[in-house]
């Protein structure tokens, strides 16, 4: 990939400015609203000399406060003000030179009255799906001649496969029996990105993460109507949706990159220089300048250019996006990709001016950290930090390791269930540990059932966990009929087709003759316990209460003022007599307990018995 | 040793009161002293019927405020205060009931000008040892009859072997040598404790943490003079010195025990209870009362029983005793036992209450965890815990564990140097990393030159590692002689008598002549890094800047106003030219450095040749 890097460092840095008949070609956002919190809008106008021209605009209540010229001359930016009022309609926004006059309707619309910023809460159960790998419902989509990577082929893991927007939306009935309540895609995004030769093998962008137009859904997965009309069945089946952020870099086919504004657009370097990776330099007080920039400045990949979030009008540019998709789409709440290599300030810019539009929306970032400390820096926390964060939520990459090392070890004073219990223990950092979205895999690990050997008793253990512990639990497509795979050779391993999504299919799995036994089981148990969860507020939204791992044992309680849940799970190979006395704390007063899997009523609370490697779930009764 | 509890059990509880003439035969503390800043004093007083005296005493500026009276009619607590300008000398404690008169002398004295409660600085090294193992000064003081331990055994590695505090004064000179500033000894007050049966083998207290009387120094390491002594002759070395102390528990056998004041002077259980050494309930704010109360009160073992800090009475006993020793034996600094095992709120009275009389005082706590939050938490921190402790040093038992994996490893992303780094890296949540004690082992763990496998090069570099990164580094005895050996099979194993220490020694180590030329060596590294250090400000005192470990190799520079020393370790088994540019924010004005250790001088800082395994520590030059 480094041979593509060159040519365009040379295709931003030499602008050829050639005398030609201004005009505006695209204005960006390409429309707002009136009746937002937020009074300000600054709009970037492109077209050969843009910015040599004059501007006005007559609209009531919009004035036109300042007007930017940058380094290039095909850029205007045009500071404007929306005075409370403001009526929906078009204006003209009207450029002059001399003689010349061009002009340009813009449109500030009505806002609709669609849920939008919902957030989401601990009664969510997220679902992580890639939108190329889950179901087709159009095969005239899958490919396009006038698109940098004209291929779709089933065949090649690296390359797209056509699955669409359509696909999921007709897959919605499926989530909600699984007890889903919310939806977060990969990124959707306009991917229109050359396919790159990484490892010897040709790639496309399916994954989204190099978005070259944040205006545009990826006409691949139906473009932005597709997504509309999705947005709506989501909220329609009364589930939220997640839309997949990615401020850090975008695309090195970006529109904006063909004609740059100006060099600080991105950060530049002398010489290509990746991002180390690693995450330390940004919080280690000790830490040298030059580790810091490479960490947040370097590019994340050779065609992935990192834009510079220092400079205001990439800062505005990003920002008026998010809450323009979020107004557009009816977004809920945004993941935020690789969000530690991003300028936290401007994060915190960010997610303000979302909360400001959007008072209940959830942020989670994807810092991938692997101590508390770290991860705490990158959401709300009690520690006092020189940098704060304002983040709402957060991905918990550090439970995600406990949970996974801990359900695949069994004894041992650190080992098995005292890694995720010592990882909670740790939850007094955070303002609120129960933002934190938690999970045991995603499109860029190994995917969970074979992390745990393909054992159903740990596969069962560590779902359990995970849907009855503290946080917002998401889930990843297909592991409820028991998807597997590691990332050897390539990620492309745990990002197979979901069976039955695509026309052609053998098997359809999205039905319940199409799944095996092993696989109704797991689908089975996710969608009780899910359902479950979703209807116990207790579980979801309790306190949680974590006694000491003893014995091989773990017992947590979560509990309000109208129920108790107990969650038991014991990782030895023989059963366990659980004497319940110390647990009185939570358990006194209690008679019995209903097994929120079977239904059973235990009537005995004295002694629990536990079956070998296996998590009960027990509602408690008077 | 559970047999010993119920017979202690059943003594404490039922206390006969037989009808005996009043008298006093103890009053603690022993004495105290005019010009205090603390202006109250609790004197506990003790003997038959002590508890049914009234007390009066007429001294100019002494007020006997309030006596109280507590269960066991044997004990009065009476509380003083001591007006500014009370003069010192003794005066009589007069207790009267009907006809019976009762008078005891007590003693004000005048403070000394020893130095005392200077604290330690990163300027200083401290070298821990145990004195039972050290040196044997006087074969006459090994053992004696009226002790519940009559042995004395050099051929047993668990009983005594006869050191003691004569001959630790008398290698001072050795310790000198070494560049050693600050000498810490495991406990030294009075443990006259039974042998007890531990996996099969009688063992002796001669480690010392079972106190059985906090205002003696033990009279086998040779009694309050020899203390008062050494301490004499430590800070005429210029040298201070740190006291290890045991709030947490006494021995079985101390002599309130026999006679307890009331039920609550200990932590006491329906059944014995042992600590379950976890420290997750402490912090976690999801943790279970029980599991809380069964790690701080629950018994360290059952010979060792765990004092009720939260009982006022208990609580002034110990601070005063604190400062009854600080002021007698001119301590400086303060090694806290068990730290996490105390009542922190008491903690923080303790230290507040040494930190008064003496405002440049350390308390090093010893909170064996593994993560740096919990580790914060016990020590001066950012994080708004609920609790916040005014520790102002702590033992860095994370960093520890950091810097023997890390010297041990080679390679891998978050593996070899990358652990101190990424320790080093989360001290932004410490108030002062700086006032951290760090250490590569102590008495409680294997021999570090055992762990890295007798390798001297890793030997080296985790030496430099320890002596020239933030914080006050501690060594323990031998391991300049390379001394080795694991716990196992028992932590005897790592506490074996120091060669030359003892009459019929065949070798005598303290000498260069005693020395193998590979102990020799490792002396020498280690006499000249220390001595480097101390006379170096910029090395110890100075900021610390780390820069990201590449390519196996690992650099920091050490800085002030004055001078710049950069540390550069390479791990692989090949030699690394560095480029040095990379460093340029530290480095940059630099154009020659000299080796610390060798003297070399590098005229070249382009490119620095690092040889395989290997540490470098360079004073850059101008």
């Amino acid at each position: 990939m480094k041979k593509l890097f060159p040519l365009l460092f040379l295709c931003l840095l030499t602008q050829l400015t050639v005398a030609q008949t201004p005009g505006i070609s695209r204005v960006d956002p390409t429309n707002w609203w009136v009746g937002m919190k937020t009074p300000t809008l600054q709009l970037m106008v492109y077209g050969p000399n843009a910015g040599t021209l004059t501007y006005t605009i007559s609209y009531p209540g919009v004035k036109l406060v300042k007007t930017h010229t940058v380094e290039n001359k095909n850029y205007a930016f045009l500071d404007l003000t929306l005075a409370p009022g403001t009526k929906a309609g078009s204006f003209e926004l009207v450029g002059r030179n001399g003689n010349t006059v061009v002009k340009r309707s813009y449109e500030l619309k009505a806002r609709d009255n669609q849920p939008k910023g919902q957030g989401l809460t601990t009664a969510d159960f997220v679902y992580l799906l890639m939108p190329d790998r889950f179901s087709n419902a159009d095969p005239g989509n899958d490919k396009f001649a006038d698109m940098a990577d004209k291929e779709s082929d089933r065949n090649s893991p690296y390359l797209r496969h056509g699955g669409d927007l359509k696909g999921v939306e007709n897959h919605l009935d499926y989530l909600k029996e699984l007890g889903v309540t919310a939806l977060w895609m990969t990124p959707v995004l306009e991917n229109n990105q050359p396919q790159t030769n990484e490892g010897g093998a040709m790639r496309s962008a399916y994954h989204g993460y190099g978005f070259t137009d944040q205006y545009a859904v990826d006409k691949r997965f139906g473009g932005n109507e597709a997504y509309k009309a999705l947005s709506k069945a989501v909220h329609a089946q009364g589930m939220r949706l997640v839309q997949d952020a990615v401020y850090n870099h975008v695309g090195i086919n970006h529109w904006i990159l063909k004609d740059i504004p100006f060099k600080d657009w991105l950060h530049q370097w002398p010489t290509y220089t990746n991002t180390s990776y690693k995450y330390q330099p940004i919080t280690d007080p000790h830490s040298a300048a030059i580790d810091r920039k490479v960490t947040l400045d370097g590019w994340f990949v050779p065609f992935l250019p990192d834009l510079n979030q220092q400079n205001p009008f990439v800062a505005n540019y990003l920002i008026q996006n998010a809450i323009w998709n979020t107004e557009t789409f009816a977004v809920d709440a945004w993941r935020i990709d690789t969000y530690m290599y991003n300028d936290q300030p401007f994060m915190n810019r960010c997610n303000a001016a979302l909360q400001a539009e959007y008072p209940r929306m959830l942020t989670f970032g994807e810092s991938w950290v692997n101590n508390t400390v770290d991860q705490a820096y990158y959401t709300r926390n009690k520690i006092n930090f020189p940098f704060k964060s304002n983040q709402t939520g957060g991905l918990d990459f550090v439970l995600y390791s406990a949970l996974l090392d801990g359900v695949k070890e069994s004894g041992g004073w650190d080992n098995g269930a005292n890694r995720p219990y010592s990882i909670l223990a740790q939850d007094a950092v955070y303002e609120n540990p129960n933002t934190l979205v938690t999970f045991l895999e995603n499109h860029d690990t190994d995917r969970f059932f074979s992390v745990v050997g393909e054992d159903t008793d740990k596969y069962k253990m560590a779902t359990t966990w995970l849907l009855t512990m503290r946080g917002i639990p998401h889930w990843y497509y297909g592991t409820e009929i028991l998807m597997k795979n590691f990332k050897n050779p390539s990620d492309a391993e745990v990002r197979r087709d979901f069976p039955g999504g695509f026309a052609g299919d053998k098997e359809n799995k999205f039905t319940a003759e199409g799944r095996s036994k092993a696989e109704n089981d797991a689908f089975t148990f996710v969608k009780t316990l899910a359902n479950y969860r979703k209807n116990t507020p207790a579980l979801h939204s309790g306190k949680m209460m974590q006694y000491l791992p003893q014995n091989n044992t773990y017992v947590y309680f979560r509990y309000n003022d109208k129920g108790t849940v107990m969650v038991a799970t014991n990782q030895n190979s023989t059963p366990i007599a659980l004497d319940m006395a110390r647990f009185s704390e939570r358990a006194q007063g209690f008679t019995k307990a209903k097994n929120a899997l079977t239904g059973e009523v235990i009537t005995d609370l004295k002694t629990v018995q536990l079956p070998a490697k296996t998590a009960l779930v027990l509602e408690l009764m008077r």
